[in-house]
Formats: structure tokens, sequence, C-alpha cells
């Protein structure tokens, strides 16, 4: 399989991203190709030991930023990390592109050089979490901050092939965010849409999720507007974020505490990995024609390794074909 | 001080409502009026030992459930606990109420009995939460699902009194909850309320705030729609609830983690208290002309008590006045 990495995206580029390709290219026997500034790319890579047949550098002149227009710098910006990966998913030179560059400039790329896939009304962004009883994914994450109805139909159709191209389930079940328990509850846009999911056969639609409920994990797939998912997973990462330090320094505050803090710190450092995000790879651009994968703008080599292992299930699990083959 | 306690509200009613209104007329010196059925109530007052001349009971035979429409229900059910709560502030026989009922009915029962105080357009919920860096409010956390641009200006203006007449700070923090930090970030509601914001005068507007923010406290008040304060809340929720059983159940699968787990228990204890809503008393319904205390759902009697003390620190500090004088 051949991926193309967006050398130059995220926050610690190209250091780890180019780190990152070299630890996926040692574990998944995938070939990297690398965008960016042929020299900076070399530099890093040349630290590293590793078959030099499975990692390639494809050189990029300029970088998208976060302050300028996602769909006019994926247009101008041919020569950018970014839009040179796009381009060899769209030339078939590579079979996914991995990217932690920004959200918008990935949602442009995807759909202005990937090409949404017929039928799709919109693109979202959905990912898989850890929650107590297991995984769920939240679709849309923030691809459409604004949407109607008919949208989170679509989110959960997506959403359902996504899950079943992931994991080994047969029948996902699918919640619609809501603020409510019952069909009546909610504002204009989850009213509306209840309706449309519950008709809606090709789904095991179960009602609505609180979210409260959410981070359990017991219905597998959410779907809501963009603007709502950003809010519940930013919500997500910054409460465990501070509930984290907010417990270390309550251990930390008397001498009994500080000795237990030592004895169960293993047991924490593994939980802190199982739900860690950066295991879990990025959230997929669902809807376009070509797997893209979005990883963290704070990914380390890791994170990185990671979101290449998801397209590379993706792609060996089928995904795009058994999307298109439901969506007829 | 009077106060108006929905005996029938909660999930544990009227045995919490009774009990929190016992402990609280002994550590605050308040008047309690509990509305419901009189025996009932009197029942669960016979258990304790209080001083009678500071609880009375307002007999009141109906009860207002959550699967009605909360308009009709404050409309037609005029001998209901809830109704005979607000009857009692309207008429200036009660300063405060506080009530564990659904927040539709409470909603309803503000504006329709207490009604909204004069050119204020939406009224809308308010609570404290703990953060990590200090305390922090969200409002609307539910009473309006769409809003439009200029009720996020009126919200943080009603927060920024609110906050001043809970917390001694001169110039709290105004941010609007959003996707993303820069400007044309957001939804259409967000990108056309940061504008607004950005021109009052009368408010200390620092820009947006992304979720994963929030919670450590650094902003003190954070605007947004109903359905998105309502999500901040659940997720809040639903990650600690979570986050903690899931710590616990790691903790008790080595031997080390269970020793450890027994040491740091009292820090986590003390750290669980500090950091529970229960604490802070319920949301406030800002906008309408009178103290209305919501209560948690599943408030037990610590809860009622603490809900009637945030009344109480409202009465005390003149929040209304402030609040009409600051209207004009």
């Amino acid at each position: 399989m051949r991926i193309a990495l967006d050398g130059m995206g995220g926050d610690f580029a190209p250091k780890e991203a180019v780190h990152g390709a070299v630890l996926a290219v040692k574990e998944y026997g995938v070939h990297v190709t690398i965008t960016g500034p042929m020299e900076k790319i070399q530099e890093e890579l040349d630290q590293y030991d590793y078959d030099k047949s499975r990692i390639d550098v494809l050189d990029a002149r300029e970088v998208i930023t976060l302050n300028e227009s996602p769909v006019m710098a994926i247009r101008r910006k041919k020569d950018s990390s970014l839009r040179k990966a796009m381009d060899l998913v769209k030339e078939g030179k590579a079979d996914a592109v991995v990217s932690a560059g920004s959200t918008g400039a990935i949602l442009a790329g995807g759909l202005l050089v990937v090409g949404r896939i017929k039928g799709v009304d919109r693109a979202a962004l959905g990912a898989l979490m850890p929650g107590k009883n297991g995984h769920f994914m939240v679709i849309d994450l923030g691809a459409n901050a604004d949407v109607k109805p008919q949208n989170l139909v679509e989110f959960a159709k997506m959403g359902t092939v996504y899950f079943k191209a992931l994991k080994d389930t047969s029948n996902p079940k699918v919640g619609l965010i809501n603020i409510g328990a019952e069909e009546e509850k909610g504002n204009e846009l989850t009213k509306a849409a209840y309706g449309l999911l519950k008709e809606e056969e090709s789904i095991n639609f179960i009602g609505n999720v609180e979210p409260r409920d959410i981070t359990s994990g017991d219905v597998e797939i959410l779907v809501c507007d963009g603007f709502t998912g950003n809010v519940v997973l930013k919500m997500y990462e910054g409460v465990v974020k501070n509930l984290m330090s907010m417990i270390k320094e309550a251990m930390m505050s008397t001498t009994k505490g500080k000795i237990g803090g030592l004895l169960v710190k293993p047991s924490l450092k593994e939980f802190m990995l199982k739900n860690d995000y950066k295991e879990e790879g990025g959230a997929v651009l669902l809807g376009v024609d070509g797997i893209v994968v979005k990883a963290h703008g704070t990914s380390d080599a890791r994170a990185f390794k990671n979101a290449v292992r998801q397209a590379k299930s993706f792609y060996d699990r089928k995904y795009l074909e058994h999307f298109k083959e439901n969506l007829k």
C-alpha cells in the first residue's frame, strides 16, 4: 500500500511526521511518500535507519498555514505539501493521504482535489474514540458547522459503513446526539432529523443519546452537526486533561497520597495509554473518493504511525468499495 | 429570607427535598415553605428535629411530570407543587423559588408565572461549575435550544451581573464557546455573535473559547446557545463520571494498584467533593423577575441545601436590583 504523507502538517512538522513515517514503514510494510521541502525532509530522514525503497520524498516548497482561507490555499498553493499529497491520491499514485494539517485545508483538499463521491451531499469527519464499554464514533467532528436535517442521515449511513470497516460489528447502533432522551426534545435541527433517521432502513437507529452517555461507548455511532461534534470532541479532550492534572495535584497534596500515587502510577499510565486518542490514529474524511486521514494537530511520531495504520485498515478492508456499493 | 421549595421536584422527591429544607433552615436561618401533598411532606418532616417556626407546608395536590408539555402543565396544573412555589414568589410571599423539577417546567413557570424582566428578550439558565483554575459559568445551559446572535450578547450581560453577584470579581471575562480561536471560525450563529459581543461595551469580551479550554476556568463566563450549553454540561458530567470509574477499575486490576488506591482514596474523595456540582447548588434562571434556582434532577439533601444557599447569596447581594439597574 502507498501512503502520501503531508510532511509539513501539524505542530511538530516535519520532525514527528518523518519519524512517524519511519515507524510506519517498519511496522506495517507500507510505502510512504513524504511531501515537503526536499532538503528539510531528507535531513530528518537521515537520522533514521530505514528501508530506503519504502520511503521517498516529493519536493513541495509551499506550506498551508492556519491563517489563510483553506479553499484559496488549496487552489492556489499547488506546490504545498498538503496539495501535493492530495494530488498523489487523485492521480492514483497513492492509496491514501495522511495529514496533521488544519481541518479546513484537509476538508478543502478532500473536496476540491480528491473529490466527493457521486451521490454524497456533504463530506464529514468521523473518528473512533475510546469509551468505557467500547469504542464509539462521532460524525461530524467539524467539517460542517451548519447542516440540514437530511445531512445527519447521510452521516449515519457513512458512519455505519465506516464502523463496519474498522470493527467487526454487523449492525452498529446509531444515536442522535441530543439534549433530551425523548423524540420531541432538541433544537430545530435534531427535531427534524429524528424523524428522518427513524425512517431510514439501512441504519440501526436507536434514538437520542444525551452527551453524558456518549463516552460510555454503548452506542457505536453518534451523529450531529460539525459544531456540536467538535464541541463534544474538544470537551472530551479538555475534561480528561484537566481532570488528570487535578487528580495528580490532589494526590500530591498529602504524604499518603504521594506514596499511593507512586503505587497506582503504572495502572494510571496503562489507563492513559488505552484512552489516548493518539492510539486511535486520526479522523477520517468520509464521503470523498479516496482515503483521507486527518491526524491530530499535536501528533507525535506514534500518532502519525497510528494514522497510517488506520489508513491501511481502511485500504485492506476495502472500505471505499463497500462504501460506494452501499450508496447504490 | 423566605424560600419557596418545590417539594415534589427531582428524582428523590419529596424525601431529599424535605431533608434539604431542614438542613438549610438550620444552617442559613432562612424560612422555607415546602409545596406538595400536605400529609406526605409532613410525614417526611416528622422524621427531623427542626425549628417549627421556620418551615411550613403549602398543600399542593398535583405534580408536573417529565412527559407533559411544560407550558400546558404550568398553565393548567394550578395546584401543582411547582406552580404553587412560583405563585408564592409572584405574590411576594417568598423571595426565591428552588426546584429540582424539569428544566422545561421551571423555565415555563419562570416566564409565565414569575415573568420576564422588562427589556429582556430571552431568559436563560446559567450555573457555576468548578474548573481547574477557578469557577466558570456557562450560559445558556438549555433554556433556549435555538437562539439569535443578539441573544448571546444578552446572555453575556446577564452572566456578567450574575457572576459579580456570586463572586467578588469586578470585571469577569466573557468568552464565546466556539470551535476555533479565530474570529472567522464557527457556525452562522457564532460568526454573527462574535462581532456583536466585540462591540458591547458593558462586558469584558475576550474572544472565542474552544471547548477544551472551558474547564480550565480561566474565562469566567462562557456564552452559547442552549443546545451547545447543555452538551457542554452533560459532557462534563459524563466524562468525569466515566473517567473516575475507569480509573478505579484500572487501579483495582493490580495488587500494587489496590494498595495505592487505598492510600490515594482520601485525596480523591476530597477532590470529588470539591468538584461535585452538588456543592454548587443549581442553575439559575436569569432574566426573570425573581430568584429562580433549578437544582439538579438527582439532587440529594445536600444539593437542595446548597441550592438554597445559592438563592440566599443572590438575595443578600441584591442580585435582582443590580440586574435591573444594569439593564437601564
